[in-house]
């Protein structure tokens, strides 16, 4: 592996934000530079989100050598622009277990370090988390490390949030010191998309920053001194700095900027003077350039957002090729490709338009796919009226980010018995992201409201017979799961098929113990039968494909034929197997004795891992179920597994 | 009942909107003044929501006369003002049923009536609805009613929530025709708070409606009339009837106003002119006055939000005094008590003081009690961080609105195990406000969180202990549910005792079967066990006070001792029966035999009634009860209670 030959001397006396106090200016423009070569060459070892940290270089020094952290709160928003940060803030020791089993999150995370104050994974709530500490702090609230100044560092993208809007909205109300560090590089994940987003490219479109960090210094150095005295004069000066910001003004608060946020001789002299001067709250507008520095993430569409481990010098990213499609892509393509014969089928992404699969048809069908921006809430809702309008919408979310809508979900489409199409990527553990991005409650959370249809695919080509299915269902809402990554590598079928709704489909009758599995658990059943089989145990197996309606028929025989029935799901309890075991007890199933187990996900967040690590310690893989198999029905298991 | 002389001659000669369209300007004034004095006739005798209604007696009169309902869609946001429009489109021959049981629901719904095409009764909705039909419209949507003009009608108050900051940006984006007419009444349920509210505020104190109304007429007669060929300039002029709105502008809306919404002769123009020119999103600020017309609700401090029937001269209200204390003042006392003990212990309402009984905590402490506005997401996230900030943060949001915050309490309290107290008001079913606002989901949802405690009150006695539980509990989230009304009038303590996490009570021992209950149907479950007595059966009741953690030993214990197990709750499946079907199952409990029953919500959404008919057509009530345990136990209910 090629490495960029890079000396760090003076990172290399930064162990903690306090060893930055001494610095120059011009010391922190070198220290800025060390850090984005340390950023790249970590992240080129362990893969991560790159364009966000390198975007943020600058001022993640310069905060840190303004203010005094970790008394003073900086909240990253969604935290994966963090690797710096954490490269500052004595971890850059293990930078490069990040996002390993046992290494570093990805994301802040308050049980890894003092200078996560708080954490974040999901987009937007770093304006009210920034509130709270400030209120907090004004009420005289204890913590170990002291509250001072609360600072939050939001992208454009999650600026766009309903979220952010209400927290805005609250802090121009309290009028509490604390600032916002709009962090503008009209990129998301996706290019950000929506009103907001136009709103903020004109504040700067005309005014080059040549001119206005001229401008700026001659307005700071204006400043009154005396701080109590000029409080309300203050406020005033820093409101004239603005050149544009009359929304956030509308809002109640101070609106600095826009400043180029790559550049220290603005940022050092704004926030001395911010950090001196406010008294209310601040927005700071900079702009900047995801994967600034680095030229492969500055070339990328997405600027670099997520990469897998790459070479420095090519930027070729060392990724291993699958064999199965991805069950994203499948979702896509047959998406288009019911899209191709039926007018009616448009899709709704919020902010996601790669991640769910979408981009595919968005380039096919660009009249019929709505990307509503970071704003699950509004995409639902949205998502209910093009449904109500007699159009049959796809509203594709990640499991983790639906939840961001459930209100909307239960109220305006269960209630209303809308036809909404929720494809749910990502159900599951998911990987390297750890717990903030589980899939775990989907199934739970919409199992349980009245007319829904919600089905899990075993494997791709269920997966492919699903959005058929779901294409076809006008008679309420319906929802089809499928995890992260690769499918299982079956043969697939020319296209969907409309599957029965609410029946499953036995896969092999055996004796004894019924496996009954919901979603894509059903590769780790078929492996445990096999392990199984080699003890003269021949279990049967059935994928139930419906959490609901359940397929009582199904349920009720496998109860009926068999010593112990195990139902095994990628979900926490309240999901399929809650849904089975009360059938089950009302049909007076338990009265006479079953063996009945229900596995699902345990009782605690997992923290990141590779999946199948994560499914281990989740105690859902197939020597699980075969270990659950061999428990229920009494038998030995010693001598099998050496150390198992 | 003194009922106020009112000839309706005009209004008896409207059955549908179609019966408005001959009508001169003059006659619509009159309809309107005739439609203000039915509004009021008929809420007196059914009791509802009448302030919100008699605020947009004319706006209702304007649209239905100028827009072509049903193909046009108008969307009440909320909808608790929709009842003027009821009457206007065919119902009001069932106007005083309202809120009754298999009467006119209180809120606009889909399946009571094609001009409602979007229901509501959450706030903040209806501008994404209103964008999904405009988008719906555009892409060749066909439903029976057709698709022609989206109007969503939205209060300042709801205006305020995230989701509605989502939908503006999204349609300013989209730029599909479309009408958001803002209803500034400076009131939702409470009066407004956020800087959006001041801002609005400022719009219109410098421009009196005097003035405004001519400027208004004039750049309306100034108009191009091609619009085809004019479209561009056409929003250009839009644009400059505008005296403020710079916020909607920069969002990508034309604003239009503010306009007297009480004034016919400003409302009629100005909505005949956005009918003839608009070609993208419009935004049409009106102020008016919530109870305007009759002075009662105009008195009152919240200006006739919701009202029980009343006498029309007086306006005094006719509500049955009540010998227990409600659920929410036990709350809200309880918690004044603990904060005079602990200054870190403070509240974060949604824009709901009254109705979760923080108004006495506000009253008390105002410094440490926050209404952040229609905002559940940032208030949930709001409270982690004042926990963070080591803070004793209630967080007291209705069961249904929690659902609103759901991302955050998984998000930013669950996963970072941050002491949020959730205090959850209205759980279970609540009565008039029917299906929207049912409390069914909060134990499914939270109980499967690691980390969270989860309790609920069986009694108001209960619920005091559980405030002092919660107020104590540091190691993590812990909620508390308690459902709408009174008390059941058992003695109260004079201070709450905190609980034993994890533990719950015996209330009395009997044999053959167990009814373990969890929340307030534990009076039912004694009223079940009194009916059992005279049968010869004596069932063993426990109130297990927690859903999570559980009381392993109590349950185990249970199912050991009897032959039967009955688990009763006021929730969905996927709640407290779930939980402890998990325990028997993973015990090995239900190997050899237990009749395990869970009762829960059945899998419908139960419309407005009283709580106890919902309960009934819930099947939870206690001759419910009995009938589960006669039929669980084998016993012939014959000839007990006649007909049931």
């Amino acid at each position: 592996m090629t490495q960029i030959p890079a000396e760090t001397p003076l990172l290399d006396r930064v162990v903690t934000p306090a060893d930055m106090k001494g610095l120059s200016d011009a010391e922190l423009r070198r220290l800025a530079n060390e850090l984005r070569t340390e950023t790249i060459a970590a992240v080129s070892e362990t893969g991560g989100h790159l364009g966000a940290g390198l975007g943020v270089v600058e001022l993640t020094v310069a905060l840190h050598a303004i203010f005094e952290t970790p008394r003073d709160k900086i909240i990253w928003d969604v935290s994966h622009q963090s690797y710096p940060h954490k490269i500052l803030t004595g971890r850059r020791d293990r930078i490069r277990t990040l996002r390993q089993k046992d290494g570093l999150s990805g994301f802040t995370k308050r049980s890894e370090s003092p200078y996560d104050p708080f954490g974040a994974a999901h987009s937007s709530t770093s304006i009210s988390a920034a509130l709270g500490f400030a209120v907090a702090r004004d009420l005289g609230g204890q913590v170990p490390e002291g509250l001072g100044d609360a600072i939050a560092v939001i992208g454009d993208g999650a600026m766009s949030a309903g979220m952010a809007f209400e927290a805005m909205n609250n802090a121009g109300h309290l009028n509490k010191r604390m600032i916002v560090i709009l962090n503008d590089n009209e990129m998301s994940i996706a290019p950000p998309v929506g009103a907001l987003s136009s709103y903020l490219s004109r504040l700067y479109a005309g005014d080059p920053f040549q001119s206005f960090k001229e401008a700026a210094k001659g307005a700071v150095s204006m400043l009154p001194s005396p701080f109590q005295a000029g409080a309300k004069r203050a406020k005033e000066m820093l409101k004239g700095i603005a050149v544009g910001g009359t929304l956030f003004e509308e809002l109640g608060f101070s609106y600095i900027g826009p400043l180029d946020g790559h550049d220290m001789s603005q940022l050092l002299p704004v926030l001395r003077t911010v950090k001196a001067r406010a008294d209310g709250p601040v927005l700071i507008h900079i702009v900047t350039q995801k994967g600034k520095g680095y030229a492969p993430a500055e070339r990328a569409s997405d600027r670099g957002h997520a990469t897998a481990k790459f070479d420095v010098v090519s930027g070729k990213q060392k990724k291993s090729p699958s064999n199965a499609p991805s069950y994203t892509s499948v979702f896509g393509e047959e998406l288009v490709r019911l899209a191709g014969e039926d007018s009616r089928v448009c899709a709704v992404t919020a902010a996601m338009p790669d991640g769910t699969g979408l981009q595919l048809m968005a380039e096919r069908f660009p009249s019929r796919t709505f990307d509503v921006g970071i704003a699950e809430q509004h995409g639902v809702t949205f998502s209910a009226a093009l449904a109500a309008g007699g159009l049959r919408p796809f509203c594709a979310m990640y499991s983790t980010f639906l939840q961001r809508g459930y209100d909307q979900v239960v109220h305006d489409v269960a209630i209303q018995r809308l036809p909404v199409r929720f494809a749910i990527d990502r159900a599951g553990l998911v990987g390297a992201d750890g717990a903030t991005h589980a899939g775990s409650f989907d199934v739970a959370f919409l199992s349980n409201l009245p007319g829904f249809v919600v089905m899990a695919a075993a494997d791709e080509a269920e997966l492919k017979h699903m959005v058929a299915t779901a294409a076809q269902h006008d008679e309420g809402p319906i929802a089809f799961r499928y995890p992260r990554g690769e499918g299982v590598g079956v043969e697939m079928p020319a296209q969907g098929v409309p599957l029965e709704i609410g029946k499953g489909r036995m896969i092999r009758e055996g004796g004894r113990v019924a496996l009954l599995s919901f979603g894509a658990r059903l590769k780790e059943v078929m492996e445990a039968a096999e392990a199984l089989e080699a003890r003269g145990i021949s279990p049967t197996i059935a994928d139930a494909r419906f959490a609901k309606p359940l397929d009582r028929d199904l349920i009720l025989q496998l109860a009926r034929d068999h010593e112990a029935l195990i139902t095994i799901e990628e979900g926490a309890i309240g999901g399929f197997g809650s849904h089975v075991a009360q059938l089950l007890a009302e049909e007076g199933v338990f009265d006479s004795g079953l063996k009945y187990r229900s596995m699902v996900l345990p009782d605690i967040f997992i923290d990141q891992s590779s999946p199948a690590d994560m499914y281990a310690t989740a105690g859902l893989n197939a020597e699980d179920i075969e270990a659950k198999v061999l428990d229920v029905l009494g038998v030995e298991r010693l001598g099998k597994r050496a150390g198992a």
